[in-house]
């Protein structure tokens, strides 16, 4: 059977891959009489005293939305909101099984960007927070930055931070196996759409001290021709490309020292990767097909290659991010997920593999590595204590314990 | 403990009723290619290529959502969108429980109609129905009008019309009993909100000859001082009260056949339901204290009696109604609930007690009867296919066991 024949058989046959599940039984009237009428009474009294009770008596307190309007699904663009559901329902059962967050697909029919801010915002008082998925750029800056303004509860469009936590945890384990600092390297980011420009500020967030973005004409630099920069791009300038080169992907990767991949399939020629420094690191991020492929990277003499792809080493994947993110920021009941939160997911992940384990295949841990969950949650539930934004105080350690039992049961 | 403390306990212990499952487990690299990326593009690509296979590849075929403004819940009022949720909740569990039907809680958060009907309408690629809840009336009427109007899947005010299924089907087994026609008989329903108005407008698609509606200030006929009628109960006058009676219900209970009571508890005395018919059928659905009390009814010689309180006989509860239409009704993918759909629903319920088994304590199955969603699923989708609303065509007796089979494992 072709893979795609598979794929249709896979979620035809259960009519989609979630549902909904009662947490206790209701077998009797005495269980309805909890669960609902006159019992049910009590918890809505409660939460109308103090409307925060709502995470702790309702399933709020475990409940993620994973929201689109369908514009930008995979490399398919835009879609529509129907369409996209199963992408949005896959990573609702990513969130389920790799650290146990009840997450729901909601796809929103409108292309209006105020009309989406407006309808996501009503639905706040359902979740404990919200994934924003596969929205078109730069639409989705706007979006995130409004709704991360108006909303209580954390606002994460993983298309640029969960894929900046992967590739900078990534590039931070790949520097610590060559033993180079972050804040003396070259990186090179071929790509300034929403990934690209998260990877580019989570990296100045974790203290590079040399970055160049490039966007499709070129490496990108303040005093740089205006009419194509996006604001988020145009904020980034004053602080990236500081000694203002020019040219393409050719001219900039010589003499750079890490290069990450969020543009087209076969980016970087073999020439490209060789005009690089000693113990080179590169990851090819662009799915299906990498600008450089696993393979051509190594026999080009790359030190450290990784794509998004699984079936080769050190695969950079959004997985090992947001389920582990969203279980620590939910299990404090996090206002938000700010840098500090961000950043503590990137060490949490790349301190997973300890010095000696390091290998130039093995930087980033594995997708189904089961410590990565409980680890993430930990840091970045700390963190959110550390800076404020917890509205209850957890152990992280607790944390980390109750999210290992937790994928054990899921 | 006090009911206070076990309702608040049964809903902190698990974090609210209600998760989300992953239908099948992602173990491994294959499983996530399926799953996830690339092969989850097939599904997404085929929806693109036709809207309505949304039903068919995602949780949708399987999913109703349990909306409501937070702006009348129980009997609590006004207590806003987060309070709400437990109750919504609930309602999602009892879904499940009594259906298999997938169902997730989502309180919008604003008061306003319009703001409200865009926002619902937006939600449409994710669901197969839309179940209304505790909205404020009259708001709920033009709510309800505009979703209907403007969606493609089944939009449906449980407060109204699970109500009056379940109260008419109630008045039908009672009559059965005592051996009168519903086109013979009087009834008098004591409320005309949004409970009270649906099942006079139920009570006329059935065929009664003779229904008064009652509001606070005692009966409604056409001709009387409209400024404190709404629109759906002034649609109502021309068919209702045909000889203008006047007065309160003392007045007007003498001689009728059926009382049915959505109105304040005590307002049926001894004196009332004395000056009644012989073979007196009276249904006081005030909650948690009815009109009158099982026990006062019989008392008095009321022949079939029914309250919506569990601890007595001839419970009138919308659980029988509300899992068993959603689940037929999604069955056939209907793009609406209508009148015949409904009145399918009051007789597959009614007609399951045979003629030998009707009671006096016995005219309307019990809400734990596993006999009751698969007759309505089945009537229900059974009488959608016939009116020609279903997207497509499934045996309905293959629906009646299929739901039969899905009680069991949920």
């Amino acid at each position: 059977m072709s893979l795609r024949d598979e794929a249709l058989q896979y979620h035809r046959k259960n009519n989609g891959k979630m549902g909904v599940i009662a947490k206790a039984p209701i077998r009797d009237g005495y269980d309805l009489s909890l669960a609902y009428t006159p019992g049910v009474a009590e918890p809505c009294m409660e939460i109308h005293r103090e409307k925060d009770l709502s995470f702790e008596y309702t399933c709020r307190g475990n409940m993620v939305a994973v929201i689109t309007d369908g514009t930008r699904v995979l490399g398919l663009g835009d879609i529509g909101p129907e369409a996209a559901i199963p992408v949005m329902e896959g990573k609702a059962v990513l969130y389920k099984t790799f650290a146990d967050v009840d997450a729901i697909p909601l796809s929103i029919d409108t292309k209006d960007a105020d009309e989406f801010i407006r309808t996501v915002r009503m639905l706040q008082p359902n979740f404990a927070g919200i994934n924003l998925e596969d929205i078109s750029s730069p639409k989705c800056y706007d979006i995130e930055d409004a709704l991360k303004k108006e909303m209580d509860i954390p606002v994460f469009h993983d298309d640029q931070h969960g894929t900046a936590i992967a590739a900078v945890s990534a590039t931070i384990g790949a520097l610590r196996l060559v033993k180079k600092q972050l804040s003396d390297v070259k990186v090179v980011v071929n790509g300034a759409g929403a990934a690209g420009t998260a990877i580019v500020q989570l990296l100045l967030n974790a203290g590079v001290g040399h970055v160049i973005m490039m966007n499709s004409k070129g490496a990108m630099y303040e005093g740089m021709e205006m009419s194509r920069v996006n604001r988020v791009q145009a904020a980034l300038l004053s602080k990236t490309n500081l000694k203002k080169e020019k040219g393409s992907i050719a001219d900039i990767a010589k003499g750079s020292d890490v290069l990450i991949g969020v543009s087209q399939p076969g980016s970087f020629t073999t020439d490209i990767v060789q005009s690089m420094n000693a113990n080179s690191i590169v990851f090819s991020l662009c799915n299906p097909e990498p600008e450089i492929s696993y393979k051509e990277a190594k026999a080009a003499g790359v030190k450290v290659a990784g794509t998004g792809r699984s079936d080769s080493p050190n695969q950079v994947n959004n997985v090992t991010v947001f389920p582990g993110v969203f279980r620590g920021a939910i299990d404090v009941r996090a206002r938000q997920i700010n840098e500090e939160m961000k950043l503590a997911a990137v060490y949490a992940i790349s301190e997973l593999i300890a010095e000696e384990e390091l290998r130039e295949d093995y930087v980033v841990p594995d997708v189904f590595d089961k410590r990565v969950a409980p680890a993430v949650a930990a840091a970045v539930a700390q963190a959110a204590i550390k800076t404020g934004v917890a509205r209850i105080i957890v152990d992280p350690e607790e944390i980390r314990a109750k999210t290992a039992a937790r994928i054990e049961r899921a």
